[in-house]
């Protein structure tokens, strides 16, 4: 079973793919989409959405999991976090692919085992397991990977 | 001049057409989208872009007018709102339309000429301006078609 991990933003989404096969699990692609910031919104979230399409298009991934957004203090940062994390959503269920949602807190608890982890920590676990990602994979790929992993462990049996 | 207003939300996505031809407008068509809440939230998202993407095959808009969303005081709330936003962005811009976005203050100022108009204002000069508007159709629809003239206005030479 392929499984997408999504960590969704206007400025840069993150996507990483786990194949877990009872208890194996093993890293496939990861990356990072990069939305032209000089472009109008709608372009912008058009792009964050083509992308996404690509992605489950190129690996046809069988289901997906995506962070339940930190709320943060400044509303208009939620807000653009809002319209980034919609068409996110979007992407797998215009392919008819379930997606689960996890707060950052089940992430760092399923991955790592506790719910106060730090970043590094996350990013950390995520190379244990997963030993073949390359070193130089971005931050926010490196999240949605742990999203992903979060998600093989919920569905349990790893 | 075709011109499709949109005012998005999770539970109510209310649209609007309005015919610009030099000096005269006309209504054409408004809805409301009520994405069923019982569905999962990506569910919901697919629900809302696939029904303006419905409405845009249909009718064949040439421009876009959307609300620079209030932000609420609730983070959760804005959150929610900023998903339906997203996707009601995305579905315009897929079909290569352009979609300008105005305050909701801009929209009152041109609609009704005051910033601080109300709600029934809003509506009152709507049904003015277009008197075709049956008297029965929905709030957020009324609204949709307010945004629709704001950008006809915005546009110049009404």
């Amino acid at each position: 079973m392929l499984i997408l991990g999504i960590d969704p933003g206007l400025r840069h989404t993150g996507w990483g793919l786990v194949q877990k096969d009872q208890s194996r699990l093993v890293f496939v692609s990861a990356g990072l989409i990069n939305a032209d910031s000089s472009l109008a919104l709608a372009e912008r979230l058009a792009e964050i959405y083509e992308s996404l399409v690509r992605v489950i298009d190129t690996f046809h991934p069988q289901e997906a999991a995506i962070e339940e957004t930190f709320v943060n203090k400044n509303p208009n940062s939620t807000l653009k976090l809002g319209q980034a994390r919609g068409v996110a959503l979007l992407a797998p269920a215009m392919r008819h692919i379930s997606v689960s949602e996890y707060t950052p807190n089940q992430i760092k608890k399923m991955v790592v085992g506790a719910g106060h982890a730090d970043k590094n920590q996350v990013d950390m676990m995520v190379r244990k397991l997963l030993p073949t990602v390359p070193d130089n994979i971005p931050a926010d790929s490196s999240d949605a990977l742990s999203i992903a992993l979060c998600h093989c462990f919920m569905r349990g049996a790893v």
